[in-house]
């Protein structure tokens, strides 16, 4: 839509304004008509258009008609030269067309863009009609703006976000580039000035930097950048250079979208005018910019293999193996630039400093929430907190998949839960909307203790493996059945149990009756969730036992849990279950792979009893997989409102 | 969608469930099936049906191959007489048809409906399929709930949305009614249960009650109720009564949805399992209904003229005349009952106890806004908020109007603003998306000083009247051109001037066309989003005068401000402008009563020159106004996400 302007002119005093290109003024030809006026007549410079309304037929006709709604609009087509240099003037003629007083306007054209990369391909194109607005989709619009949650020095680090000026040159990068373009004369007449502002509400989220124009362009340094907009400061001037110029700018996004903050930011740029001495100025011209901050999407399971694994070092985790737990791994996107991020959680273990401290560093962001007044619980370490592949649902797609994690049961009187800073952080990214589990039935109250994802090579791509008790007795009851009665659990170790004693524990049996009522109903809403079939799901041959906690009774593996396994493409990386032997091999990793190998699945076992079971953890918490992020981008998403 | 469970059923005991009418219950066969079997058969009773995936070609034919994959789909289609009356096994056979096990599965089945008015009629229907989710638009659903911000009580008062119980039966009326639906055996197989339960987050914003159900139903009493679940009561069990019964709940909503609250309210109702001794019940049916709490709007000016005004007596406001300023009335509505709701102002002036001791009562609700952190400007006091009419701009309509805020100017280094938490509020509630105008170039500061707007017969059935300094100039210079150069304003007055020397004034003159200015900046704003044409607006002849406060010029009416007026259908109470007379009649006067005539308005001009104006305030600071709600229903608008 064309930008308009009202204006008012004067037959007592000539009136001087400046015109953008591409806006229309609009003057009201009856509010300064001397009394008596009749009709009226126009003349202007070649530079300069104009269109009265109501129409009154011939323009080149004698003089118009004047009405309480004579609306003349003024154009103008090409940039001045000097100030002031158009012209145009009204004169009004009273009942026997004398003439009552000629209203003068002098113009001066200039042409503003504040460019930004509204179509998403990674430059900044000229004056896209689109960039006032922002929207999802392929076929959407609108500029990308990533958090600057990285840090660009790697001692004494801060994230760039928490400071307020650019420390090294790189870290422009990590903001998006926007363009003010002018033409015009040399100056601007005087008394106007260009203005960028934000609300005091867009200071905590973005900040604008620009380099300054005295500087030499090939020999720019640190201080050579200033800050435009941002904490404290909601306005400032910036310069208009005059003739055919670009000035370049600089966006930093501060904060990720979170329950309270859509995501969307609006800067503006004005043109203001002067309204004589002692008045403040008034906008002549105002272009509002919408960014969308970049939307923090989870590690997603993707087709490429291509990890790097991060090693973690015994003086650096302090004795807390549990790596999978303090840290997921994201990343953030726009279409000129991407990086992975490391969400800390507010879980409080001995490796609490890890993530800030050893991998957040020069295109390695960091983001973490904090709980207030909650306390933080098992639950809200992130072997809680899993993606699930791209799937379609009812004809809604995922792209990026959705979260997965694991919370109290809904009926539960009382019980565990992820903190709810975190779980608002996780619902307000949106790309990705949140599937909530029942894992509080579990002692560490994991999601990662009874399911996980591998690839596959036909159907949805993927099979969702769930540990399940009624598949750990039927091996059992098969190995019974066959003769292997006495062969036992453990062998070897002092915990050596045969499969006869197994299957004669009526309350191991009632124990798994009840885990699997509780991983069947996750079952049925995983189903729902994710549109799966049967066919899609694979049940591990997993048996629980049930300890009486002061809270109730809650269930640990029995063995060491293979679902909770390392998968780095097609090889797996699985918790040795340490079953009977029958023939010399383990008759539950004989079983496991008859399940997965049929997939392409290279099954390789881990012996983790020692290290990580006994402290009811597995191969899967003590890793953690930096994944590739996925070739979808998150602004093509086709969101609605929740309905 | 069908409501599906998955069971596990045992050859080594029979297994007993409780089956909900309507949902499924599937059966993975091969999870129980003893070692070798490769094929079954099943028999049921008249009153259970089954089908097996993958489908086996005819039921009634030999046994079924066994797959890895085989499931049972189990449906009933009556309830029981008594628990466990309906059978259903599966015999398992070796490979010579040799039957090596017997899974046998004994049924109660029973109908629950938890229906709520899901198709917004104001009646609570049986088992609506969309119940248990929500959208807006005349062809959505979901149901509605009212904020309970009204009393019950009119001495003593509290909201009734602070009190978890119910006072009085005609409390109820404020909330919407929820139908518990049951028919089964006289009691539920034992160990069922049923239980509804809300989410932390859920019990700040809704209570359920329901009448305690050993209470005669023509002699209920206030105990009689009970709270069902709210705050910290998040599950509790609820009676089934057996046979066929309906038991009624009561909803009542505490919060108007906010920067951090979309409105949506989920409440959920299982029927819990019994898992065995020493274990926690498993839910094995779950029902989750949406509720949408419903949007506050503010009055609207509409067609119909039956307004109620409201006399605010003088040991009662304690000389605080600016009841518009502290207070803006709105209602609330749902299908089954509506009220309106006085929206009381963070301003803390002397009438500040006014809205809650005098206004809040049975069905007349009060919301308030408190400032966090922030200085309380004039800008809050609601002369600074008014609604527009009904509009359709560029094809999106807004059936309920436009909400109109005055604010500082966007390029503004620093100016008073709208306090943060009301523009929250107002922005939530969605259904009249804010405009946000520039007002503080006024000393109060409020847009009811240059804007308002009247009924009219044509057009858009309104016009926009905004303040216009050139309108009023050409007033004055036709006097003077006519003759009437020495005629006074303020005629009789001490501060009465002539129209000469009022032309001759340059300073006078020069803060006119600053405000003309500011006016028109706003005059394009509401053209723009209120798709307005120059045929919609009329100026009315107004000068300001321009003071020098410590931050600034700042303007105030030169005289009585004619467009702060009172509009009651077509019947205007303008403030007298005391201008000069001709032919004994005030030209002013004569100017605006030929502007608004026409659209057949009737003005009276009030003499409100020493109470009101000299105190910056006109007849509509000093009166408000309580329109009829709007016959169009909020949850009718058709919203999508802002893009």
């Amino acid at each position: 839509m064309v930008s308009r302007r009202s204006l008012t002119i004067d037959t007592e005093k000539a009136t001087r304004t400046t015109y953008v290109l591409g806006t229309e003024l609009t003057v009201n030809l009856n509010r300064c008509a001397p009394p008596q006026s009749k009709s009226f007549s126009i003349k202007c410079g070649p530079n300069v258009h104009y269109k009265v309304t109501p129409p009154a037929g011939d323009r080149n006709a004698a003089p118009y008609p004047l009405t309480p709604n004579s609306v003349l609009i003024v154009t103008m087509d090409a940039v001045s030269e000097t100030a002031n240099d158009s012209k145009l003037s009204v004169r009004y003629y009273g009942e026997k067309t004398e003439s009552l007083g000629d209203a003068v306007l002098h113009l001066t054209a200039v042409e503003i863009s504040l460019d930004v990369d509204a179509d998403r391909d990674g430059i900044v194109e000229k004056n896209n009609p689109n960039k006032g607005s922002w929207k999802w989709g392929p076929n959407g619009h609108g500029a990308v703006l990533l958090v600057n949650c990285d840090s660009e020095t790697t001692y004494k680090k801060t994230l760039d976000s928490e400071v307020d000026e650019i420390n090294k040159v790189s870290d422009l990068q990590d903001m998006s580039k926007m363009i003010l373009r002018t033409n015009g004369p040399a100056e601007l007449p005087e008394g106007y000035k260009l203005t960028m502002h934000i609300s005091q509400t867009t200071s905590e989220n973005v900040r604008v930097f620009r380099p300054r124009t005295n500087a030499k362009k090939d020999d720019l340094f640190l201080k050579d950048y200033i800050m435009v907009v941002g904490t404290d400061t909601l306005t400032q001037e910036v310069p208009y250079l005059g003739g055919k110029t670009e000035l370049a700018f600089f966006v930093e996004g501060l904060r990720f979208p979170d329950k309270d903050f859509d995501g969307l930011v609006t800067i503006n740029l004005s043109l203001l005018e002067p309204c004589g001495k002692g008045f403040p100025e008034t906008p002549s011209f105002l272009y509002p910019f919408i960014y969308h901050l970049t939307n923090s999407s989870i590690k997603n399971l993707v087709d490429k293999c291509g990890y790097k694994l991060k090693i973690c070092h015994e003086y650096m985790n302090r004795g807390d193996r549990w790596i999978q737990d303090e840290l997921e791994f994201g990343y953030i996107d726009s279409p000129h630039h991407q990086f992975p991020v490391v969400l800390d959680s507010p879980r409080d273990g001995d490796l609490q400093d890890f993530p800030y401290e050893s991998i957040l560093g020069p295109d390695f962001g960091y983001v973490t929430r904090h709980a207030l007044n909650e306390e933080v619980s098992s639950l809200d370490s992130f072997g809680n907190l899993e993606v699930s592949p791209p799937v379609t649902v009812n004809g809604k797609s995922y792209p990026l998949g959705r979260i997965i994690i694991g919370v109290a049961f809904p009926t539960a009187t009382r019980g565990r839960n992820m903190t709810q800073v975190v779980q608002d952080f996780l619902w307000a990214q949106k790309v990705q909307e949140p599937i909530a589990l029942y894992s509080d039935w579990l002692v560490v109250g994991h999601v990662d203790e009874f399911m996980t994802f591998v690839p596959a090579p036909d159907r949805k791509k993927f099979r969702l493996l769930l540990a399940s008790p009624d598949a750990g007795y039927k091996v059992f009851k098969s190995l019974q059945n066959n003769g292997h009665g006495k062969a036992e659990m453990f062998p070897g170790l002092p915990e050596a149990i045969s499969v006869n004693e197994i299957l004669s524990d009526k309350k191991l049996q009632a124990e798994n009756r009840y885990v699997q009522n509780c991983i069947d109903w996750n079952r049925d809403m995983l189903k729902k969730e994710l549109g799966l079939d049967d066919e899609d799901i694979i049940d591990l041959p997993i048996l629980f036992k049930v300890l009486e906690e002061k809270t109730g009774p809650r269930a640990v593996a029995y063995y060491p849990d293979m679902v909770n396994m390392i998968v780095l493409g097609d090889k797996l990386g699985v918790p040795k279950p340490f079953g009977p032997k029958v023939n010399g091999r383990c008759a539950l990793e004989t079983e496991v792979c008859s399940l997965l190998e049929p997939l392409g699945l290279k099954c390789t076992f881990i012996d983790d009893f020692a290290p990580y079971h006994k402290l009811l953890g597995e191969v899967h918490c003590g890793s953690n997989v930096l994944r590739e992020p996925s070739p979808f981008k998150w602004w093509n998403l086709e969101l609605r409102e929740r309905d």
